[in-house]
């Protein structure tokens, strides 16, 4: 067994659901528990044991022992444990530091058709960078000066564990540590400006993520499982990924045959139908995301992760 | 003057050629002078003076005044320069973790033209990854499993300086620390599988960007210089950055209506006509990029970027 191969095997077998969290001290690696957020960075410190400082160290470092050690040692010791009550918590983005935000449009053929796109050959993929990183209970700031017509997208969010390069389908799941909830929060006229998308989706703010990285032991099959959307409470998207065109396997291999993936990148696999843009009302009357609004989109065992706009 | 200022006048007016380069401490900042490359990293540590420690540092961190120090210092006492023959240094990329590598897409017409693209209405923007940099002298490993269409595309390359958001076209080049060369390396099957052309552009080793950062003040006008490519020798572009569709100044001013930039981001400006994919001979005649080929890009006063593939 490959040093790279035990790296990959400790985050993704954690049986947890981690989260990035702002403290004091800054940023720093929560564990959720029936007892609320157990700050593993802050208990390492008390226990004098190591531990990843954040989701990026224990993504890029492989520190998925450090956490298992902890994890025990707390079970030993419970007056050791830095524990957070939940809604104290203060959710940081996922990840701050991937070397890639890598997403895919039109994975979903209804949403492919409401959008008036012809169903892709291929995964068409466009990029965010890292000022886009937004986080659960996070603030959207909308660019209002260059656009009005803001939207949202729930996206399943794969989060890699491990380095990979032309990978099998059979094993591509192999590479993920977890994953996540994605809110590809989009800006129509921009997007629609030229035949590239990306300057739609790439404003600060506009790639919540979150709240938890939910380790691949936990989910059996990331290919079937419900998403919805909820728009200021009212229910928008509600469909299945089981749908998408490209499944997570055949976008791993896709992807990894172009490029080199690392551990912590990011991917967003797209949004089914439901969006603002596909509405079937004349264009007039679209109701699109403002300031003040509420965007909750949840995936089936994996929390649901809420953004607010101004 | 406001501290964000200081910092970007630092750099855009040190009136120099800068280098990222390879020694055997890791990256460091050379300055190109008539003795060859003064290694500024080290030649500050020899002088007991603080040093940028490459150039992502120097960007980063608008240690520009560092830069003009040792330079002051080191005509002082001659005996410190730490020297590198031009023919033994080894570039690195020019900067090595940008935020953000911006890139446009069809902003010169006859390009639009030769690829059938239709002139664009705003510029066209996708991305490149941090995988994708590439230096001087380097080698692009071409992923001959999944394309065998392979193309270059010299480009001016902007090095902003100082973090920015919605900036007037007028200001635009305040904020720009200088400009380099760039070479947009293009696998032309997977840049068409789908609307979105970015698969096509990041694979690893596609972004190669040098030799010199070129300060800012070295240059009167960005939009008026002669662009050349040659490809084994032939020359196969030849036109001036004077017919972008969308000028620097204009890109800029885009790109910061729409998100923040950082110090150390990366702006492709686009590349003019003359690459394989416009040539006006059947499909099949084609010779496109191939293990064994040389390109070499120049821009007038930025030098030459020469890449080999294999």
């Amino acid at each position: 067994m490959t040093h790279s191969t035990d790296i990959h095997q400790d985050v993704a077998s954690l049986n947890a659901r981690l989260a990035n969290i702002q403290t004091k001290s800054g940023y720093a690696l929560g564990l959720e528990t029936e007892e609320g957020v157990l700050d593993l960075t802050a208990t390492g410190a008390a226990l004098g044991m190591s531990a990843p400082r954040d989701m990026d160290d224990l993504l890029q470092h492989g520190l998925g022992e450090q956490v298992r050690r902890i994890r025990d040692a707390v079970a030993d010791r419970p007056e050791t444990a830095v524990l957070i009550k939940l809604q104290d918590v203060i959710f940081a983005p996922l990840v701050t530091r991937p070397e890639k935000i890598i997403c895919v449009g039109f994975n979903y053929e209804k949403h492919a058709e409401e959008t008036g796109t012809p169903i892709p050959k291929a995964p068409p993929l466009f990029a965010k960078f890292s000022n886009a990183l937004n986080h659960h209970n996070g603030v959207v700031t909308l660019p209002t000066r260059v656009d009005s017509h803001f939207d949202y997208e729930t996206e399943l969010v794969i989060v890699f564990g491990r380095r990979c390069r032309d990978v099998k389908e059979e094993e591509a799941l192999d590479y993920v540590a977890g994953y996540s909830i994605g809110n590809d929060v989009s800006a129509r006229t921009l997007q629609q400006q030229t035949t590239q998308i990306t300057a739609g989706k790439i404003s600060d703010g506009f790639a919540p993520v979150g709240p938890w990285l939910v380790t691949r032991d936990r989910i059996a099959d990331p290919n079937n499982l419900r998403l919805q959307t909820f728009f200021n409470g009212e229910r928008r998207q509600d469909w299945t990924t089981s749908d998408m065109i490209f499944d997570c396997r055949k976008l791993i291999s896709y992807i990894t045959g172009i490029m080199t993936i690392q551990p912590g990148d990011i991917l967003f696999t797209g949004t089914p139908q439901g969006v603002i843009l596909g509405e079937k009302i004349p264009a007039m009357l679209r109701r699109w995301v403002k300031p003040g609004d509420e965007v909750i989109s949840t995936i089936e065992g994996l929390g649901e992760l809420r953004v607010t706009y101004e």
